[in-house]
Formats: C-alpha cells, sequence, structure tokens
C-alpha cells in the first residue's frame, strides 16, 4: 500500500527563497509531500491577465484579469492542499497572503504561519486561527516532519 | 511523485471545433490535463433517454428522460472538474451551458467563458462569476498553461 | 404562532408583466409569500456599477462592475429564498435565468420553471432540473397556492 | 409582511471615520441595514484577552488571547452577514482584514472593498474576488441603496 | 425574550390520526411547536401536479409532476425542520417515509420513527439512523417534551 | 492518462440476479465501473451485528447492531458513489432502498431506479428525485455506456 | 431594528452552579443572550429513554435510548448556537462535553472551554481548538460582555 | 481495476496495545486498509510544539503549541478517514478521544468505540453516535472485515 502524500500549498512572499528551504529540507528529510505555490515569478505573475487574454491598457483592469488568471492556479491548489504554509516578509504587504490564510480558515484546512517576531501583534489574529507559527523554514519542515513521521528533531 | 492531473470539462456549443483546438493546444503544450465533455453527437444527445430506456412518443418527456440521462454524466464530469471552459456561440441559446457556469459558480469551482465580443453585454453576469473571459481557444490553452505551469506565451 | 412566510425569488425576463401577475394571484390567494426579484429597470440595471462606482468608458467593464453590483442583490435574495421561479421569454437570451437556474440547483434550492411549449427543447436540461414547468403566471400561483396550503384550484 | 434587514459586517481600518458615513449614508436614505463590526476602540481590542480573562506577561501569548476573544465576536458577524464591506487605509498592514475578504470569499458571502487606488496593485487578489471596489463611503452607500432598493443616485 | 418554536415535520403514513393525536399532545402539553406535513389529502396530493400545472393523459408523467410539485412543498419543510417524526403504517408500502429519513439523514437532521414492533425488522437500517423508535403517538409527544422542556411524563 | 473509473452503487432487492446483469453487461461493454453494494448474502447481513460483536438476545437490539454494521460499510460506498442504482422488486419492502435514495438525493449524487411499472404510483417520489427510471437491468448498462462513453444502443 | 440575541449553550459538568452563575451575570450586564443546555436534572437525563419510550430492562440499551432522546435536545441546540462554553468539573469524566467540542470544532462555531488549571494538560486538545479558556464563570460572562458589546470590565 | 483501500484512523489511548492487534488481524484477514493513527510516542506527543517550535517556559503555552502541531497531523487524518475507531481505556481521561469522536460526527464520517462496559454509561452519548460498540480489538477487526468483505469469523 502506498503512503499518503501531503499536499501542502506555500503561500506569500516570494522575495526570499523560504520556499526553496523548506522544499529542501523536506527533501533531505524524505518526507511525501508534494509542494504547490503560487507563481513566484513576479513579472509573469503580473501579467497572468495580459500575456495570456490579450492587452489591457489600464492598470486596474489588467491586474483585475491577472488575478483571476492567478486565481484559477491558486484557488484550486489551495482546495486540493492538506496544509499551507503562509509567509510574511518584511517588505510589502502581502494581501493575499492573508487573503489566503483567511480562505483556508473557512475551509477548516490547517495552516502555519511564517515571520519574524516583529509582525506579531500586526498578524495576531492571522496567527491565532493558525496551527503554528513557525520562525524558521527548518521549523516548518520540523512541522511536516512530525505531522507525517511523528518524529521530532534529535 | 506524480504530477496532478488537472480536471478541465469543456461546456456549451457542440457545432465548432473549439474543443478540438483546446485539446490540441494542451497536448502540444504538454499539459498535463484530462479533459471531459457532454456528449457531443447531437442526435445521440438528442435520443440519450429514448435510446436507452426506450419510447417515448411525447416529445417534452422524451427529452426530460434525455435531459436526465445526460445529467448523469455532466453534473458527474461537473463536480469532478477542477476548472470549466464555458463556451457560447453565435448561434443557438445554450442554456445548458449558462446553466452549468451557474452550477459551478456555486459549487466555488472556477471557469473561464469562451465568446465573442458581441455576446459581452448578454453575458456579463455569466462572465462577471468567471475567473476570466477568453476570445480563442488558444487563449484558453494559455490561461491552463499559465494555471498550471506558470507559464506564458513568448 | 405565526405562519412561515415563504421567499421566492422571481428570476429571468423582465420585459413582460409576468411578476406582476404572480405577485397580484398570491395577494388574491392570501399566501404568505414575499417575492424578491433583480432589478427590473433594465437602465438602471445596466448602469448599477457606474451609477454607484463611477464612470468607467470601456463597455465591457462597465459591464463588469454593473454585474457585480447586481450580483449582490441577486446572490443575497437566490441564497435567501426557498423556491425560484425563473421565466424565459421569447426574445433575448437571457443567460443569466439559467445561470440563476444552476445556480439554485446547485444550492438544493427547488425552482419552477416558466416558458412556452416552444423552447421546450432548448431549455430540457434546465427544465429537467426544476420541480415543476409552468406555462402561465397562474399555474406558477397554483403550483405556490399548493406548495404553502395543499389547496388545488377548484 | 415586516422587510429584510440586511446584515452588513465592517471589516477593516479602524482609524477614520468610515464607518460613520456609511451608517450615516444608510439612515439617511432609510436603508433597512444592520451594520456590524469588530470593537473599534484599538486600546480595547489590543486588551480583549487580558481585559476578560486575566494578565498574560508575554505579549505574543496576551495578544493570541485578544485574538481569540475578538474573533468571537467577528467570525459570529461575519458568519451572520448578508454583505461585507472591507475597508484599507494607507497607514498599517490591516492583514486581518484581507483575512476576513479570504473567510467571506470562502464562505460565498459577497464582499465589498473599499480603498485608494494608490493600493490596487497590492489589492488586486483582494479585489478580483470581491463584488465591487469603491473608492469613498458614499459609493458604498450607493452600492447599498442599488443592492436593496434597486435605486440609483439621480 | 421570545421561546425557540421547533419546527417539526411529521413524515409518512396520511391513513390514521397520528397527527392529530401529535398535534393535540403538544398543544395539551404547551409546547412551542410548529408542525408540518405534506398534504394529506390523498386525492388533492394525486393531483399536485395535473391540478396546477394541466392535464396529462399518461398516468406515469402525471405521477412525475404531481411529485415535483409535493416536492416544493416537503424539501422546503424537511429543510427548515429540527426534527422530523416519520411514521410508518402497516399497510402501503410509504417508501417516500423512508426517502424523507434517508434525505434527513444525510442532511444531518435528527428524526424518530413511528411504528409497529411488527416491522421492526424490515426497518432496521431506517430505525438505526433515528435517534428513537416510538410505538405511539404519546410517547413521539413525550420525546417532543422531554428535548424542548426537559420534562418527563411523572 | 488513465480513464476515470465510475464508482456505482447497487442498493436495494437481494433476491434476485439484477446485479449480476449490470456487472455482466458492463463487463461485455468495457465499461470503465467498479461496482459496490451492500452485502447481499441475507443471513449474513441478519447477522452482521451479533457475528461481529457478539449475542444479543432480543432481536430488535440485534437488527441494531447489525444495522450499524451494515452502515459502516453502506454509508461509505454511497459516499464514494458517482452514481447509484436503487432496485425495487415486487416484494418485501426494501425501505433501506428509499432510504439510500433520499440519502443520495440529500447529498446531491444522482441515481437510477430500477423497477416494474406496477410500482410507479407507489415510487413516484422517489423516481422524481432520481435521474432516470429503468425497467430492465439491461436499460440500466444502456444509460452507464451513454453517461460514460457517449454511445448509444445500435 | 431589534438588537441580535446571542444564542450560548453551555455544555458539560452538571454538579455546579457554573451555569447559574454565567445567567445571572449575563442578565445583570443586560447581555440579549439566550442560552441553551443540555438537561441538567441527573436522575430525568439518565431516563430519557425508557421515561418516553417506554422499559428497557438492559442497562446498556436503556442508555443508548436516552442518549438518543438526550441528542435530540443537545444537537438541534449545538446547531443552534452561536457559541459554546464548555465546562470540564474535577469530578467525573464528562466525555459528552469534549464530544460537543469536537462536533462543535468541525462545525466551525466557536466555544469557550471553562476549568481548573491542573486539568489543563489532559485538555490541551480540547482548549487549542477553543477561542479561550476561562478559570471562572464570571471571566466567561466578560468574554460574552466583549464579545456582544465590545466592552471591558473596568 | 484495483480494490479500494479503506482509511481507519484509530483514535485514543495510547498505553495498551490495542493498535497492534488490530492492525495485526487487519493483515492477517488480508484486509486493504490503510491505518493512521496520532503520535503515540507520549514524549514525543508532549514536545510537538517545543520540539519543533523553539522553547515555551510556561507549561500552559507549551502544551497550545503542541496540541497545534498535533491537530495538523490528527485533523488531516481524521478528514481522510472513512472510518474511525476510538478507543477509551480505564486510565486516563481521552478527551482528546472523545473529540474526535464528535468532530466525526459533525463530519458525517462513521466511528466504532472501543472501550470496556464499566464506561458504558460515562461513555453512552458517545457510544449513540457511533456505528458500533465493540469491547475487544478482534470484534474491531471483525467489524472491519464484514464492511470491507462482507464476511463474517466462522
Amino acid at each position: 500500500m502506498s503512503e499518503k502524500v501531503w499536499s501542502v500549498y506555500l503561500a506569500g512572499e516570494i522575495h526570499s527563497d523560504w520556499r526553496e528551504r523548506i522544499e529542501a529540507g523536506a527533501r533531505e528529510a524524505g518526507l511525501p509531500v508534494a509542494f504547490t505555490a503560487p507563481v513566484t515569478d513576479h513579472p509573469a505573475s503580473d501579467d497572468a491577465g495580459t500575456g495570456t487574454l490579450g492587452p489591457e491598457p489600464v492598470k486596474f483592469w489588467a491586474d483585475q484579469m491577472g488575478a483571476g488568471v492567478n486565481a484559477i492556479r491558486t484557488q484550486t491548489m489551495i482546495r486540493d492542499a492538506d496544509l499551507l504554509v503562509v509567509r510574511f516578509g518584511d517588505k510589502y504587504r502581502q494581501w493575499n497572503a492573508a487573503f489566503d490564510a483567511g480562505f483556508a480558515a473557512a475551509l477548516g484546512t490547517p495552516y502555519v504561519t511564517l515571520h519574524d517576531g516583529e509582525l506579531d501583534h500586526a498578524l495576531k489574529e492571522v496567527d491565532r486561527a493558525a496551527q503554528a507559527t513557525a520562525r524558521t523554514p527548518e521549523q516548518v519542515v520540523a512541522v511536516l516532519r512530525y505531522a507525517i513521521r511523528g518524529e521530532l528533531p534529535r
């Protein structure tokens, strides 16, 4: 009988290497996880609408077209996910990360937040609805390993 | 670990080759998509009830029998779908396409509409609940490719 | 103890007096029904977006803005409804009526269609998912009276 | 038969008078709306946990206690709401506003965003899942009036 | 503050006075219950379709029309109900009573069955999914009184 | 990409060979269907509780134990099913078949009924909520073939 | 427009006066709360089955009958509740309190636990899924007052 | 066509070998079951939070961190399960087992309880919502074998 492959969606900040560190850590630990994520190539993400459906001169509508096309990807992946990791960086506002967390909370899908302590107060509602708040990608890997294998770091 | 195969239901117009063009485009792009569709052989679809359950002389009831048998196929496929493409042509009324769009909207399943600009006003409610409105099958393929692979056409 | 007031949403065609006839019939029969409906003033409905949120020169986007504002009304009313009556006239395409029917079907909310026999074949899927197909507003009133009071016309 | 009272939850920014302006506008227009909102007294909101359940010296946990108590209020009100208005101001990060929007989106509850154009790009995902994006409280009142009464401003 | 009025749907057999006995017992006990039921006038129920929508010569389709119209009433009432009482008599097959029980079970709505011991074996699946099996209408009243008031018969 | 295997639950009568005929027909037609069913060995089914959990002298409770154990099987299979076939024979009351139909209807899972014309009137509610009413197992196979392959019998 | 009356279900321990203290505190604070609870008369609760449905000599089955009748009350009240308070005392095992908490958690209904610190470790899972853990009935009243009125104790 | 693998979650007591006995019995019987369970290494389970996310000196919060991390595992497994077995031992309070049972009940997922007769009265509500109450792991295996294969022990 084959082992369950956990589906983990990595939401939020796209300007640091946190996804790579989590994926590398999970690979090293041999965890059966299929990671998914929004498109993290920022220019491609911004052009998701006009690049697929054709030009739109007004920025607001171009953004709306892009957000719709991105949502096909992200909402499908979020609905498929067993768990989300939601990352907030110290730059940018990342409202879509908080949106994804709220979406997951209403679906009853568990999520882990990943951010520095200085954001704690601003993120208290988002953290409260999470199952865990991590400070480092390595802690997220430890949570995944425990959740899937029941093993703690030595 | 195997890649997710996206399930995409192609709803609506059955008198042009739009389904073939989307399927061919997805194949060329190597996208992992399993397409489903209503029965597109028009006479077979019209005989779905009487051809399986026996003759019914009154047209209204024969149609109702057929619609029930077709619904076994279509509602199962729509419930299984990650995404719908809903096509409106310039002939016929295609109320079942709009019905499928409403059904998907209530389920929270994303869909893309595909139609010419002259239908925009009449379809504004159906388009508004969609994640994207495309004009050509090739644009739909571009949306699928972006949603699945995160790649834009060059 | 007060009687339940049934909430009935009247979807579809806005160019004939079918809503008034149903409402008058229900009033005469003393039925406890609260009717709701989309905005049936066609110009107002078309301006729902630009009239509330400000001008938008491009027709497609103006329509999209309007459809969003209309959806606040219609989806709230449909979610509140015990029953929908979905009317298809012989002019226009009324895709939004079919969309509403599909939406109701997915929610498990019963609906009655109201249209002439010449539309039967085109509407067979929409009729099949309905609980009844009526030809006249008076038949709809009879259905309401039976459903609520258990009385048939003499 | 009494008119439906719409339940509208006013989420987000607590440092300007936008709620008062919407409530005043709705009152003037005679709209049947019951507004709800998170606790907008900032110090009270911050003390929601320790002020009810007792002292907690560590800020992170005090915040978590407070977020839990606030969630009793906010999630109950959001689940009861027919519509949300989600306001983003130009200061602070207001991640809880985006969280509420995502929560509403997953429930299928419509919402309207309210923010300046300079936030459009950062809020594109949140706006895309909304039924409307308004710039002023008065526009929100116009949307409410249209949705409830079907009337546009003259 | 006003007391909750329990909504109790009385499903099943229409050839004995069990509904009247339950209603009388609840009235005597002063219980705040609003009872609902299918149309219990057998000929009216059989004519529900043709009496409202017009003649249909083929019995099968006339029955289907009637069942649709009856379902508008019964499914609305069942969805509104806090509790069902499902009565099986010793004559007739009453498959609709069992259908209603299955419908309630899937919705998570509790129900009580009411039938003689000789039907126990045939009804074991239906009884198992019930919260109680009663032999007399008076026992049903006792269950209602306990559930609502917490009082047992002396 | 592998073809979808349809999951079809065969509910109801256990005293004739209708299941075997449907399974044989589907096999001959090469249809990708995984059939499931309640335990059709009548004595085993009656002993499901006492045979697994130990003796119970009182028939009512022994039946209740058995119905619970059977429900683990049947409700799991029904929740997994894409489609149900619900068979009513001319003997016995088969209330559990009608219960299963109601359960499926509330879940939104389509089903086909299979019975002789003489049961039409008694089964009108159960048939009305079905997508089709068949008279023979061969008709059910034709429906399956059409729903899955889009092919009609020649 | 009338104020929302919050529905609060008081689950768990029935051997101390905690319910009375919460109800008195809410009354003093003038909070619009309708409290509901299981039957707290222990002998009546134990006789809920046999007292309504007739004698059953075997204790296990008498208990099962009683638990079914009690569930009609408790599950209806829990489904109606905006909030649960779940009390664990230091005697008895109160597994039904933990069951109710799990039931509420799966429904997405918020709850507050009420227990002494010595039970913290044993109740950690139940507390984690709660929105707050209180030590005294007065703290629960403070939480209710804050959630409903936004006021903190001075 | 491959056989369905049943997913069975083994909830509750972690101090005896009941899980091993059920797994061994299922293996011997050749049943297609994938068993899941909470982490049963008690010290690891207690350190689930601090061992993955870092030290927390206050026991209450360390427990809350641990319960969150454990919930990622358990709620995912419970949502995936076809069936739960919920074991109550004679020591400890095992409130989380009762919590899991309530969670499953609200989801509509069937479960079997496993405990000695002396706990019957205290567990009557939990047993009533179960599909079966077993006394030994071997009885649970018999139930699984019947549910999956339709076979009774000889």
